[in-house]
């Protein structure tokens, strides 16, 4: 390699260290100022400001350039450096110019026409921040799974059947089977948990949902986690809720910049309120003055309304929902056994929408198997995810967070597109 | 949670504390020794060893307990530590008992056999242990790559073709539309190239190979990394030594006891040497006596031979092979300008196996669409890839590494099927 610098070893440089140094980047912006030029060169850190005499030519813009000159210090500039260049290398040279202004602070594009030229797009500091920001949470949530003691696993994406059956999958031909795309890894996670205690996967699961909305993608990340010998699903509550605030606490360290160009408003947490899922329902209806139609499921409008209710009157961005019903939960929930019409689960929102289901699941075999045949499933199709129940599990549970949705709701956009690099909706296969 | 102690917190408590501790877990063995029983718990780190006075009823083996006792050194025991059971609170049993000895060091089982009953066999001492080991790797490789300010990146694995072309694809319906599940992220990473300078994803890739081998699975674990401004491929082969050199150091520093029962012996790197594509042929081809039937192409028993050479005659576990024939390498492999019957791109041979695939891709528009068509491709339908060299990028290049394959060199197995929990091969897709 070119002993080139980044952005952090240029701010550690002593005075004397500053007079002739090397960085590379990309040609991100050019700002022609008569008698010289501002470069701005967009490097894996960020971004550097580089002043350019104009007896020189100027690069074109996407260029990937190595410079060599003096930093020194200017407040005026990000990062407080600034570059005066003395020689500057092309290494290439785009064959076209991008035809939009990349380095404006707002792209306003229609969002079909900006996923489209999305390659193009993501050069752009707003955009790039963003997935910044996503690959600093998902180093966050690993370290605080690690800490607690939960191992890593991969599980395999093409599976015979569903975890959570229904008709949201997809299928293909799997040397002449039928196989189906993982939905979530929930039966391999809850095998692994006689295995390792506490397990953890953050990987892409599959739903071939035919909702085209701002909310759902047919493709995501799902930040799963599963623990062994929990006293009641309150524990994966309070495990979460303090993933979350490590998450929380690592951007506040380390993201600072970012933060604040992306305008991200970080909530503060130091405990997350529950409700019970028909007293939040009821809660809405005096409140907004709304009737009741389904009581056995949340409409996207109820769920809207009780987030707003508890940041109104309790001031917390989050609130987990417990208690679903039985008929809207999957089989492997536990029955709340005070009240059999409910379970042990729990949906999490963040301003108002889902980003987390969870729950206790079932671990005593008979019980498994009668709740299989009681939702008319057959279990001799699972027999190999009821080796967990049949050779011995502890009590346990866990939950999937929709790591696209938890963005959306942190950056506030508009739409889930803006915070999947590459999206898959019904529409949308390319790029 | 019950206030329930891990190993390594027993390990740290002052003489005092021991007295009345709390552990749960499961039970992995009983030993009856006439009046009191050993009883061997399964933890989260490790595995317990406990006495348990016979007056009292013995629980089923793979029943969740938790125990109250005392801890006392005692040298024979794993850990070097004991448990004096005062009191056994069973939380659940099983309905069956596991029909074989998970408790024995070895499964020696028909591998088909084996992957039948995965979920029971992973809770062995042995097969826990491979996956404790694969997921340390992991962290390591991540704290390598976070460190070298490799950005970590999610990209689709649902597509509209390949990246690798050929017929090994698996082909899904999506809307409507034809769709493939990905062999690699390949042209995401390069895509965000230009973005990030650096990028990585470790996550699954699907190959439909029908070879049904010891050496093949059709969908697994791809480590893959993607670097900028490089200066040549050796800098990839740098970053690549120095990634394996940072996990074994790892291992070496954490997982002592798990390398010594597995009885892995890690290599020791220095730096790993490098041999050109038609030169490790020849070599093959004095030093055995073997004709060269395909100059173009490795047979895997010349990979194997060229692994035992570098073994024998440079005390290296490690070679990289250099140059591979253009023919043999995808559209956007660099071609040597030196002689463009080959490219700038390398394999990783471990202990005679190929682990990666990697190299030097081209930046430039021109140079890529003239080899697309020099391979009859039609550069149409890679517009969205194309955007990426027309738009301007650095030169770059990076690598996959298959994660079971180099796991199972590791640990010397016979078949990657014990190197992947729940292994996909053209016959298996269960668990």
């Amino acid at each position: 390699m070119y002993k080139c610098l980044e952005i952090s070893d240029i701010l550690l440089l002593k005075d004397d260290e500053r007079e002739n140094i090397k960085v590379h980047g990309m040609v991100h912006n050019i700002r022609d100022m008569g008698d010289f030029a501002f470069i701005v060169l967009r490097k894996s850190e960020g971004f550097l400001q580089c002043v350019y005499d104009k007896m020189n030519k100027l690069p074109l813009k996407e260029s990937a350039v190595i410079i060599e000159g003096k930093a020194y210090k200017e407040e005026r500039a990000v990062n407080g450096i600034e570059i005066k260049i003395n020689k500057m290398t092309v290494l290439s040279s785009p064959k076209e110019e991008i035809p939009f202004n990349i380095s404006k602070l707002n792209i306003n594009m229609a969002i079909e026409n900006e996923m489209t030229v999305r390659p193009a797009v993501l050069r752009n500091e707003t955009k790039r921040n963003i997935f910044k920001i996503e690959a600093c949470i998902v180093k966050a949530f690993r370290e605080y799974l690690y800490k607690n003691k939960f191992t890593e696993i991969f599980t395999p994406k093409i599976t015979s059947s569903g975890a959570e059956g229904g008709a949201n999958i997809f299928k293909l031909e799997y040397f002449g089977k039928k196989a189906c795309l993982a939905q979530s890894p929930q039966f391999y996670k809850q095998t692994l948990i006689p295995v390792y205690e506490r397990v953890f996967e953050i990987g892409p699961v599959f739903r071939a949902e035919k909702h085209n909305t701002t909310r759902h993608l047919n493709e995501y990340i799902s930040v799963d986690f599963e623990m062994g010998f929990i006293n009641s699903f309150y524990d994966i509550i309070n495990m979460e809720t303090e993933m979350i605030k490590s998450a929380f606490d690592y951007l506040n360290e380390n993201c600072f910049d970012i933060i604040k160009k992306l305008n991200i408003k970080i909530p503060k947490i130091d405990s997350i309120p529950t409700v019970k899922f028909r007293e939040a329902k009821e809660m809405v209806a005096k409140k907004y003055s709304r009737k009741i139609k389904e009581p056995y499921d949340l409409e996207p409008e109820e769920e809207k309304l009780i987030g707003e209710l508890f940041i109104e009157e309790y001031g917390s961005d989050f609130v987990f929902i417990t208690h679903y019903p039985s008929k809207k939960r999957p089989f492997y929930a536990m029955d709340d056994p005070e009240d059999n019409r409910y379970t042990l689960t729990f949906d999490l929102l963040f301003r108002g929408m889902e980003v987390t289901t969870g729950g206790q699941r079932i671990h005593d075999y008979d019980t498994q198997v009668e709740k299989m045949k009681r939702k008319f499933l057959q279990p001799e199709e699972f027999e190999s995810y009821l080796m967990l129940h049949k050779y011995g599990a502890p009590p346990h549970g866990g939950l999937g967070l929709g790591l696209e949705r938890f963005m959306l709701k942190l950056i506030d956009a508009a739409n889930i597109r803006q915070t999947s690099m590459f999206p898959r909706d019904t529409t949308r296969l390319v790029p």
